[in-house]
C-alpha cells in the first residue's frame, strides 16, 4: 500500500480548502503533542500543551504563525485511536498554508486521503462499513441519503452483516459436528441446515436490492431539460433551484454550452442540466461553425447519459417527432395562457405547467421522483441500505456461494465440498466489515476519501 | 444597529461553506450549553455536556443528526467572552444544513457577519483594532500582509495608538494645570508643550504613511498581461501561477473573455489577468460581432483599471505605437531564440524573457514588485502597519486636529480654545481602538466580516 506507514505523524487540513472564519488542521501520531508543545505559547504558562489532559482545548500562539486553539486527544480517545490534535486557526488560506508548511518542517508527513480513518480502522475504532460510511456521510446530498449513511456509521450495516455471518457460522458448526464423527456413528442421514442457508440468502439479497435505492439517494440522478427555443426551459431550471432552499451552485459553461446545477427533489439529489445549446440541435445539419456543433454534440451526449429527460414545449409549436420521447417526461408550458384551441398538437399525455405562476410544479416534482424511484425497492424502515459498489459485489459473491452450496447439497455431494462454498461466503462477508482484509482492499477503500478524513 | 441583540443565542457555520472532512458550527450566548445538552447523547452518561468543565471536547450523538464533537466554553473563557460551544461535525453540506436548521428550531438566531467578534469586543475580550485584525487576517493573502494583520491582532497597533493617546493626555494635563490657576499665579508665560504635540503628529503620520504598504500587501495589485497574438502571454500567465506554489484558481471566463488568477509575487498578492481578447483590440474596428466587441471592451476596461501592465512582444512583430506604454513593463519574449538581427524594432528598454526556459523570469518578478512598491514607504521592522481605511481616516482626523492646535498656539489664541482640538484628536484615536464608539461605527466595522467570525 502506498506510503501508509502507520507510525508516522501525519497532518492534513480537515476543513474545506476555502476561506472561512476558522479552519481546522488535523495531526495524528504518537508524540505529536510533545513535538508541538514547545512551539505553542499559552497565556497561562501552567497550561503547556504537554501537561493538558486529553480532550481539552487550549488557546495560545503557535510560533509566529497564528493565535489558535489546539485540542488534544491522548491514546484511544481520539478519532484515529492514537495520540492526536486539532489546530483550529483563523480561516484564511495564507494562515493555513503557513501552518501546513510548519508541520512539514517538523518532519510530519502530509496525510493521504482517508488516512485518519484508516488509522481509526487499524486501531479498532471502527469496522470497514463504518469507515466507508464516514466518507459516504460527507459526500451525501439530500436528507434520505444522509440518514442512510449516518445509519451505517452507527453500525446498522455492520450488525446486519455480523448477524448473517453468525448464522452462517452456526451452519458451519452444525456441519462440522457431523464431519467430525464417522458416518457409522450418526448413520447415513447427514442433515444439511438448508432452511438456515436459505434464510441467509434472502437476507443478503435484501441488502443487495437496497443498493439501487441507496445509490439513487446518495448519488442522485441526472435530469436534463430539453426542448425547443423559448419553451421556458431556463425558467423551469431556475424554478427547480429556487424551490430547493439549498445552496445551489449553477456551474456556468460557456454560453454555447449548457448550464448545470445541483438540487434535491423530494430528497433525491438531482444534477440538473439546462441544454441551452440543444435547442438548435434540430437545425444542426445546417451549421458550419465548429464550436456550435461541438456544443450541440455535448448536449446530445447529455441527453444520452441522462437518467430522465424533461421535454418541454409551449403548445404553440408542433411536436417534434424526430425526438425519442420514450425516456421523457413531457411537459406543456404556459398552460395558463395558452387556450386549448390554439394547440397545434395533441397534448393529452403532457403534464401541464406554468413556469410563471409555478402552477403544476409540485405535480411535476412528484411525477419526476416517482419516475426515478420506478423499479427501485424502497427499504423497510430500520433496514440498512447500501450504496457502495464494493459492499454490493461482496454480498453478491456471498450470495452465489451460498446458492452453489445449496445446489451441491441437492446433488448429494459430500458435506466437506459444501463447506468450501460456505467458507467463501463467510470470507466475502468478512471483507465487507474488515474481518478479512488485504492491503489492496484498504488502499482501494481509503484512496476514495477526501484528505483530512 | 440591525438586529445585533447581544442577549440572543446566536449560531453560524464557522468553516467555509463547502464539503470538507469536518465542518465547525459556532453557537454563543448564555444558556446555550444547557439548551443543547439534552439533545446530545454521549457514550459516557456521566459526561453530559452540562456537567463537563470549560474548554473540553466531548464526543457524542446530536439527536439523529450526526455523531460529532462539541467543545464547550464557559464564561469569559470563550472567543466571544460568553458561554459558547463549537460543534465539529462531519463536513458534508447536508449534515451542516440539518444542524443549522436544528439550531434555528431551538430558537437560536443566525448570527450576522462578524457578530461573534462584535460580542468579543462588547465583552472586553479585544479592542477594535484587534477585532478588525481578525477579519484582515482571514482575508489576507501573501506572507507579508498576513504577518502585518497578525501583528495587529497581537495588539501592535493598539499599543501604538494608546501610547500616542497617553502622550496627548499628558499634554492635556499640562495645559489643564495652567488653566486651573489664574494667569496671575503662573504669570503670563503660559507654556504649550509644542514639541510633544509635534512628536505625536509625526508618530501619527508614520502610521498614515504605512497605509499604502499595508494596502498593497493585503489587497494586492491588479496586473494585466497584454500584447499581440502569439507573443506568449498565456505562457507567461501560466509561468506566474506555476512559480507561485500556492493553490491557484484560474477563473475561466467565456472563451471570448479573459483569464483571471491569484498568485503572490515577492509576497505581494497579485490578481493576474490574461487578456486573450485584447490581442484583437487593434483590429477591433473591423469587427461586426457584438460579443467579440464586448470582450474587447472588457479587456480595455481591465487595462484601464490595472495597477500595472505587462506588455509582451516577441521581437518578430513591429512595436505597436498606438498603445500607451507609460504604465507598462515592456517584455521581449523568446529572447532565447530570436537573434538581435531579426528584430524589427529597437528593444533596448525591454526586459528579455523566455517563457519556455524561464530565463529572465526572476528579473521580471523583481522588477514588477519594485515597480509596485514605488512611492510606498516600507515600514520599519516592528512598526505596526495599517491597511484599513477607517483607521487611516481617523488618524488623518487626529493629525489635522493637532496641526490646527499648533496653528492656534502660534497665533497666540487662548489655551482653552486649543484644548478643543486636542480633545478632538483624542476622540479620533479613541474611535480607532473603540474607547469611543457608536452603533454606526460598530455596524460599519462588523458588517464587513464573514459569517461565523
Amino acid at each position: 500500500m502506498k506510503n501508509f506507514d502507520a507510525n508516522d505523524i501525519i497532518y492534513a487540513p480537515a476543513t474545506a480548502w476555502a476561506m472561512g472564519a476558522i479552519a481546522v488542521i488535523r495531526v495524528s501520531g504518537e508524540g505529536c503533542i510533545d513535538a508541538i508543545s514547545p512551539d505553542f505559547k499559552t497565556a497561562n504558562r501552567k497550561h503547556s500543551l504537554s501537561e493538558r489532559p486529553s480532550s481539552t482545548a487550549t488557546y495560545g500562539s503557535l510560533k509566529n504563525l497564528d493565535d489558535c486553539v489546539i485540542t488534544i486527544y491522548r491514546g484511544n480517545k481520539s478519532y484515529t485511536g492514537e495520540e492526536s490534535l486539532e489546530i483550529s486557526c483563523h480561516g484564511g488560506l495564507q494562515t493555513v498554508k503557513e501552518i501546513l508548511s510548519y508541520l512539514a518542517q517538523k518532519g510530519f508527513r502530509k496525510a493521504e486521503g482517508g488516512e485518519f480513518t484508516l488509522r481509526a480502522f487499524l486501531h479498532g475504532k471502527m469496522d470497514l462499513t463504518r469507515a466507508e460510511a464516514v466518507n459516504e456521510l460527507i459526500k451525501s446530498r439530500g436528507e434520505a441519503g444522509k440518514a442512510m449513511a449516518l445509519d451505517r456509521l452507527n453500525g446498522s450495516l455492520y450488525r446486519r452483516i455480523e448477524s448473517i455471518r453468525s448464522a452462517l457460522l452456526s451452519v458451519m458448526g452444525k456441519i462440522e459436528v457431523q464431519l467430525d464423527y464417522s458416518e457409522d456413528e450418526i448413520g447415513e442421514d447427514l442433515t444439511f441446515p438448508s432452511s438456515e442457508v436459505i434464510l441467509c440468502i434472502s437476507r443478503i439479497e435484501a441488502l443487495v436490492k437496497s443498493f439501487s435505492a441507496g445509490r439513487l439517494y446518495s448519488q442522485g440522478a441526472r435530469v436534463v431539460i430539453c426542448g425547443r427555443t423559448n419553451a421556458g426551459k431556463s425558467s423551469l431550471f431556475n424554478l427547480f433551484l429556487k424551490q430547493d432552499r439549498a445552496i445551489v451552485s449553477p456551474v456556468k459553461g460557456t454560453t454555447r454550452d449548457f448550464l448545470e446545477a445541483q438540487c434535491t427533489i423530494n430528497s433525491i439529489p438531482i444534477r440538473l442540466y439546462d441544454t441551452a445549446g440543444f435547442r438548435d440541435a434540430l437545425e444542426a445539419e445546417k451549421l458550419e461553425d465548429g464550436i456550435e456543433k461541438e456544443g450541440i454534440k455535448r448536449s446530445e451526449e447529455l441527453v444520452d447519459s441522462a437518467d430522465l429527460i424533461i421535454y418541454m414545449t409551449d403548445a404553440s409549436e408542433p411536436v417534434d417527432d424526430s425526438f425519442d420521447m420514450s425516456r421523457c417526461i413531457k411537459v406543456l408550458n404556459k398552460a395558463d395562457i395558452a387556450s386549448e384551441m390554439s394547440f397545434k398538437a395533441p397534448f393529452d399525455s403532457y403534464l401541464r405547467l406554468s413556469v410563471n405562476t409555478g402552477e403544476g410544479f409540485n405535480e411535476l416534482c412528484s411525477f419526476l421522483s416517482s419516475k426515478l424511484e420506478e423499479g427501485i425497492t424502497l427499504p423497510l424502515s430500520g433496514d440498512p441500505v447500501i450504496e457502495n459498489e464494493r459492499q454490493k459485489d461482496n454480498l453478491e459473491r456471498a450470495c452465489s456461494s451460498l446458492k452453489a452450496a445449496l445446489d451441491k447439497e441437492e446433488q448429494g455431494l459430500p458435506l466437506d465440498l459444501i463447506t468450501v462454498d460456505i467458507q467463501e461466503a463467510l470470507e466475502a462477508l468478512g471483507e465487507i466489515t474488515g474481518e478479512v482484509t488485504t492491503d489492496d482492499i484498504l488502499d482501494n477503500i481509503f484512496s476514495n476519501f477526501c484528505v483530512g478524513k
